[in-house]
């Protein structure tokens, strides 16, 4: 089986999230880095591209050139990933889609509903693939999550609980220093701060594992310190499709908490707990039972947590790997795409980048409005 | 240093509050089981009153009984405990009140504000105590969180995450059983289900580690099984009298949690994060420093967790003992009250218990019109 | 029910485990405290008795002194505690046991194995109780791992990991506080001093659970302090009595463990893990499946392990309630004693003191060999 | 920087120590898989190369025909990983370095002692690197406890409590399983079995860690199904060569424990804590004070932990990565020598390797004479 090729634009030298998505592409050996636009000043992005070993011809000084180049190729890259700055994903996701090249888009998608609407239409009418960096979703154990539900293992689901929650941006003395700074400016972040970063993760992992969307939210935003614009602190309330609701709490200054991604999940016959920090492990409350530990490699795990497993039983994965998944999916895709299938991965897509994006724009106004119950469904898919 | 006598009323054979505040009144030998009237049936509450040591001529056939023979006596007891079901315990403890007999009444303290706000009258104008079971605050860890809050080891309070969450009342086969059922119906149970039986332990503690009260909240109830008309499941947010926030989730259908109170307060300066369910460690991070584990019985604890524990470091503590600690501080408090003092224990009292009351309402109040933040301050203590 | 009557010797002001025993006696109000001879200095002791409400003729100034007058009473007490320095357990315990008192003795019960046999044939000839105090057997899942034992739900046992690991005494500055420096003099501590003071509770707990006996041992002892004549850490394996073998650590140098008693259980069939400092939940792990968590105070568990429960499940319960459940068990014995039955309560009795004894004498003889297997067993129990 | 090239022995289809070293190989995109032999079944090897993407003129049906074609390129493999058979081990390594091929070895590195020294001679003689795959000494958080030790913060080391627990053999229905039985025979895994397998990567952590080495050594060996002629769980005793005591457990029958690979490390001033099925979180405990939560990613970690770590704090690592450390470790380390220097990386090498297999044949021997104190030296390096 050939290698893909794969190309990314952001992820310049010291960038956090550029390391991370080579580290997924490369994982499973499915893709070769193939062209990249890495940085906003050409020339230190040509190098650091060079110095990564993509060939030179597509090492790119700008994402334009690295379009009209690649567009211009009998073989272009068969994937490029979208990690540069927040309001910048929407004009480069929609130009490499219209130039029918497959993409995977940092989150949040896009800046405003409007955006991801034209984006999500962008990929239905070229028929191309747009997934979103749920990274999270690459869990073996949240795909567990995910099927225990589907096989109705939990019965109906009553209620999810879902955090995202972190402390390191409760030094008021550090607000502004410039890495914290922008998230919490609505010139740079738009409407939303850790609602948008964070909580968005944890609201797409409420939906992915149950499978249900949000219609209706009530959103309460705190700023705890003085200079901020922006929330660093969230609760939402939100009713889902399937007549669940989700408790969502995230959190910037939650001092003591690392990168606490966590799901709870209840439905009429059993429980489930998950945990980023410690992702091997799910906890399983049958109704009337024992709470049972499943352990990530273990037998008996549905065919997606298996297989997005590498690593046997008690030996740890981690974050990578669950990125790693996502790029598996998107090669399967793009397989399956070109064979003239439908794709099938769990990968999130363009409709759930749209629908975060539609559900952080609500949060946001909800927040601003006491917490009025909002809609949360983009128009176009209500 | 003699004795104080006690007495029970409610608490009969099979209940499961009777034994714990048998189990609180003897554990320290401060008080002497001196009268009770323990059942609906008096020749029951009569029969068992006398199995458990109680004189017989203290053994009382109802509370009205107890009431008369108490106030006759030149000794009558020192404090009645009113373990009795919710809807009666404005009724007795007022009675015993307003004979100036101290008293320890169980949570929910009445039914209604109005109720609460005539307790908290009588207790100021008779001059005698009326505590109010919020038993986990006698946990000395939770002691330890107050004194560092008001140390300001954690500056200002920003956010306070409190839980109490079960899974006892998921099972739907099971939701007609009386033992679960009388805790829906609002005739019995009143205006709130698991808020006013859970969510207000945790609300209560909120408040007595970060020394703040509740003003407004905005709250939803969920009722996930349909014979019920009250909430199973609910959350509630709650601007403080300081400024901090109270993000309160409660529940009893989160199968796998048993008794899952927690409580996570996070200041300008650090956060803490205690859990019932194992009450021995305290975690503590100050901003910009690591997680430090805090361990009950261990040195540089402040006074009232010091004075609260029993055992040596590394020995497990559990609820008996905290609750023995509210019993301790009422004896200590009856001392002084009779030495012409003013007592000054960590025990729960009257107002406390009436501001509880007030903000089960309000949440009631709140969720029924869509989550509308509702003041949450009794009309006598605004 | 009357109440049984209860006298303390040892236990003076500031000592630890006098008010343990005090605790565990009165929690459950089956004992009067009615005599005691808490000090070496009469007056004081004499003093601090009445002052926890001793009545003044019984506040003894020696044990000698309480013997003789309890012998001489037509009620003498029905329970008497033995809290003094180790060296002098034997002449005490022996001396009541003599005189047809009954005893709970702390641990180690006597210096030497001749003693110990010496204290187990009194026992048989007067046919009187001598309860020793592993108090930690006395948790509800504890019991519960010896009934799943015992019902052959692991099948045969094929090995038990006992760890009592603490670090308190790891501070070599620390090292000539008196506190310390005791327990490492072979002239007030004997033979041994971690096994002898911690290693001895894990022993018995492997042989609790599993219903075996240690036949022989092979030990290694280390002191890691220059100044120490006894060892501050030890490792013992255990050939028992039905074929399994007990791994057992114990150290008083392992800073960051507090109290760390643990067992874990390992038969054909399945596998246990339950850990001191966090008693209310036992881990099960039955062959080909997952990990189960059983939790304290919830159904389906043991006779034994429903009855050693106080309050409900998800409520923590501590040692101090593991400690009252001896007190239960010898009240028990009382009673059945006094109307002719035989005692079949769980306390751990002399023989079970001797067989701790023999086997920490055999552990220091194997350390002082390099490790030769010994002989673990009293003569007396061979 | 160019991409070395890299080959793989051993780890065809199905194997699950092969995939990964590939994982291992290809994360950080230092290597290309460049050539292998995979399979004892010549074609199935190739076209199971071919189908990975190895060139086919490199893709072999033997290791001997592999060594002779790369040895006559001008090219040859920078570096062959040799994951077959443990008792191939010696003869493929001692081959390749013969022919000054940098390899990577599985362990056990040999079978005897006398071919781990013949090993490491010819290492020596050829000026290669023999590097063995300790893959666990790759986390972070075990760099972080060397470079702690190693400075000093916990004063001299008295004590290393090291395990590798876990439960995957303990079904004895399950004994005769070929994926199982091979283990157990001598023929096959040579003195040891659990030992040479688990044991010997907790040994060799604990050396790592500290920098010692082991000296002398007195094991017990049980064997607890009747069919096995090896040991299914051990406790080894370990005199280490700067003074430490290693009491080390080892076991395949501990059912609940999954890959309970755990190291504590006691010293003069502080205590350490870590366990690889959560390695992103290292406990410390200085002497005195509380216990400290150091997570992986965070700011003032060494140098080596700092480095070894790609993801930031609070996402989860794995064993993936730990894993590919050694793989960066050997690439710089091959570099290194390229440019005539020495190499200095923390992957263990030949006389790690060495060491090891001397001290699991010590064990052996040991424990066939009932726990017999045993020089654990290899003749080489004493």
């Amino acid at each position: 089986m050939t290698r893909l090729t794969w190309g990314l634009i952001g992820g310049g030298r010291g960038s956090q999230i550029g390391p991370a998505h080579r580290l997924g592409a490369r994982l499973d050996g499915l893709f070769d880095f193939a062209a990249a636009a890495l940085d906003a000043d050409p020339d230190a992005g040509r190098a650091y591209a060079a110095e990564l070993g993509v060939p030179s011809d597509r090492a790119y000084g700008t994402w334009q050139e690295m379009l009209e180049a690649e567009q211009a190729r009998p073989d272009p890259v068969d994937l490029v990933t979208v990690a540069t700055p927040n309001h910048t994903h929407y004009e480069i996701a929609h130009a490499f889609v219209s130039a029918c090249i497959n993409v995977l888009c940092e989150k949040p998608m896009t800046m405003t509903v409007e955006e991801g609407e034209s984006l999500v239409r962008a990929a239905r009418e070229q028929g191309v693939l747009v997934g979103v960096n749920y990274g999270y979703s690459g869990y073996p154990l949240v795909r567990q999550m995910r099927d225990m539900v589907a096989s109705g293992a939990l019965g109906a689901v009553r209620l999810v609980k879902a955090e995202f929650a972190h402390g390191h941006h409760a030094d008021a003395a550090d607000a502004d220093n410039p890495r914290v700074r922008w998230r919490y400016d609505p010139a740079q972040a738009g409407v939303s701060a850790v609602m948008a970063d964070c909580g968005i993760h944890a609201l797409h992992m409420a939906c992915f594992v149950t499978g249900q969307q949000p219609e209706r939210l009530s959103a309460d935003f705190l700023s705890t310190i003085p200079s901020r614009a922006l929330e660093d602190d969230a609760l939402i309330n939100v009713r889902l499709s399937g007549g669940a609701t989700c408790r969502l709490w995230t959190s910037a200054i939650a001092l003591g908490r690392q990168h606490g991604l966590t799901l709870q999940v209840f439905g009429e016959t059993g429980g489930l707990s998950w945990a980023q920090e410690q992702p091997n492990q799910l906890f399983w409350t049958p109704v009337g039972g024992r709470t049972e530990i499943i352990e990530r490699g273990s037998g008996g795990l549905s065919d997606a947590a298996t297989a997005g497993s590498r690593v046997t039983v008690g030996h740890a994965e981690g974050m990578p790997l669950a990125f790693a998944n996502l790029y598996a999916d998107l090669a399967a895709d793009i397989r399956v795409l070109r064979a003239g299938g439908t794709p099938v991965s769990l990968c999130p897509d363009a409709e759930d980048g749209l629908r975060s994006v539609a559900a952080v724009h609500a949060a946001a106004q909800s927040a601003s409005q006491g917490g009025a119950w909002t809609d949360a469904r983009p128009p176009l898919l209500r």
